[in-house]
């Protein structure tokens, strides 16, 4: 990248590898580089870090359990599609001889969307249950699509593209109170590590993570799965992991990705609270710059204090400039933030999110996406502030939308 | 690892990152850590990495065409399970229409083997071609196999437990003379790095790689799909490569593979005849001891000087000693080796390689494998033959097979 000081404000998008991180992998690839499956020393310390790695993870997620009885519960995939394509075409085609009906959300990802896309394909049925205009689910529209062939719901923790918390805990309740049998599965690409999660508690089978999101390596990612569920792979091989995720264990992107979850996971009170203070500190400079709309929640908790919006998502629609625009114009400021949502390949039309909103396709189309990390500051939102104050009233003059 | 001069001769599991491919790795991490589908700066340069390695890799492959073209041609996956899982359901899925009849060899991979058992649960047939003693497969057994039903036949470049190698111009040359419509699908996971391969040359429409057998990082790997290959892709999500495979790249592993790629192949003719000289030096040395039958082709060439054996897999069984005994002696001895393939999971039955072959189970249960890198020296060799002289004759007094 350029030598200009850069504000990275496109964190959901991707992140930096934590330095501690990078020099763990690192170390793996070319010391301690043995394949987990080899029976000498070199693949026993190999199976050691993706011990340690698993130990480290399910302590994240409050998950206690022998060795053995962790590496059923932590699956390691390529990354947050995996995880999802296995959770849902694994659940649903290990399941359909109980139903062929599944439950997800217009808001989720299209690793999420498509999966489902697949699934009808192959005969199931899907109801797609809609948002209020902040990007929440109702939980009387859950309660109400549930039916005795419901197999599966599916509903993300934090959306990618507006930040808004689902209320999880509570469907997990509800969907276990009307039928144990249905499985909950959970994309917490954008959640885990910027959220407490407790999967047992939560009443969640399934949890996808991505390690590139919370300053982990690139193509690796995990599926937990509860105690008793069984999925058909999705892929098939040597044999690894159970036989659920066959292939040689990519152990410095495990290893590394569970010291990163492990370093967020010990300062997260502080970090959230910190950036939950940005966000709202971010939210008041944005309105004095006027017409410009937050998508998703504005508060960061409802009445009752509980969060509703992630610490680290803000979207916003500023009227009359395009957001590919302003895109470039914060980037030659040395600020990058993302238009919609990149997590998928550059596309242009509406995304499900977008319209489970309501939103319009004019101001879909003056949307971007500002997330942040850990490592944000208020001096980078204020320069964030300044450089949108000074051009956002420049960029209108040149309206042609 | 320990602090004793280690001999790793356990290529064949995995291999030890080239320094400068860790250090890309870890540039890309660190600095240039970009999401490629990013439209801005950190986006773009990330895309950048992704073309280059791209070019890369063709350039090994002798691919020529535009960058758009060579994006269609190199899909990058999370190792050769996937890529094999991609090719062989992929293509299969794809099309099914034109027939139900699939060829494969008694020599695979678990990787290909296991999506051949998925998709005889899906209704297809599969014929399993055997081989002669040395794992070599006969072309008059695929001449005989090939039916107008025959849409797509996978054969493996080099066997990763013996190192044979198998006819694969003239497989693609034979296939394409009797239907030009099926489909040519070939796991290089132990060839790539140790062969020249043109799949344009060889009529391969298909070709798995792993990253990290090659010097490069685990959790990557490609596959090559030849202009015209329409394949069903076999996870869903952002739309990334073409739809064919989803999810964020991995970057760095794309980058590192690449680089280790291209490291490999501008020295490979002179490697490659220094790993063969080894080969046969350490089977010389072999044949010293006794009793010691080498699996798989024995000379590098055929009668005509056609390379018949990989340079760099050596597969013995040491009569009346058990493997795991002798890797756990060598292994005190600071060699690292593997007690048939370590690309499986802690497996104990008889592979379909070791059946294919003929092999008796009790020999299967003295049988290990040596595999060399560029990296090895003849004076590891002697060391090996040293340690094994020394050991076996002790060994074989406490004979209880």
């Amino acid at each position: 990248m350029n030598e200009k000081k850069e504000i990275y404000l496109d964190n959901s998008a991707t992140t930096k590898v934590f330095p501690e991180v990078a020099q763990l992998v690192m170390k793996i690839m070319t010391e301690d580089y043995g394949n987990p499956s080899s029976m000498h020393m070199a693949g026993v310390n190999a199976e050691g870090y993706v011990k340690e790695a698993t130990e480290k993870i399910a302590k994240t997620l409050h998950i206690k359990g022998s060795s053995g009885d962790l590496a059923k519960r932590i699956i390691f995939t390529s990354g947050g599609t995996e995880s999802d394509n296995l959770a849902i075409i694994g659940a649903a085609e290990s399941m359909k001889r109980k139903g062929m009906h599944i439950i997800t959300t217009r808001l989720e990802h299209p690793a999420v969307l498509n999966s489902m896309k697949e699934l009808e394909e192959r005969g199931f049925t899907v109801t797609y249950l809609g948002c209020d205009e902040r990007g929440r689910i109702r939980l009387a529209d859950l309660e109400a699509a549930i039916t005795p062939e419901t197999i599966l719901v599916s509903v993300m923790h934090t959306n990618n593209e507006i930040g808004s918390l689902q209320p999880i805990a509570e469907a997990g309740e509800l969907i276990k109170r009307i039928g144990q049998d249905t499985l909950f599965h959970v994309d917490a690409v954008q959640g885990y590590g910027k959220a407490d999660i407790n999967p047992v508690k939560m009443h969640i089978d399934m949890l996808s993570v991505s390690g590139h999101k919370l300053h982990g390596p690139k193509g690796i990612g995990f599926l937990y799965v509860a105690d008793g569920v069984r999925l058909k792979p999705v892929s098939y091989g040597g044999g690894q992991q159970g036989g659920l995720r066959s292939g040689t264990l990519n152990v410095p992107g495990i290893a590394g990705m569970a010291l990163a979850s492990e370093m967020l996971y010990s300062t997260l009170k502080e970090d959230t609270e910190r950036m939950y203070a940005l966000r709202e500190h971010f939210i008041k400079g944005l309105s004095e710059i006027g017409d410009v709309r937050v998508n998703g929640p504005i508060s960061n908790t409802d009445e009752n204090g509980t969060y509703i919006a992630a610490p680290h998502i803000v979207s916003t629609s500023f009227k009359g400039v395009r957001s590919e625009v302003l895109l470039h114009t914060l980037e030659d400021a040395g600020i990058y933030i993302s238009a919609g949502s990149a997590c998928s390949s550059h596309k242009r039309s509406m995304s499900s999110t977008m319209q489970a909103i309501g939103m319009s396709e004019d101001l879909a189309g003056s949307t971007v996406r500002f997330s942040f990390s850990t490592g944000t500051t208020e001096e980078d939102i204020d320069t964030c502030i300044a450089v949108l104050s000074d051009n956002i009233p420049k960029l209108r003059k040149f309206v042609r939308m």
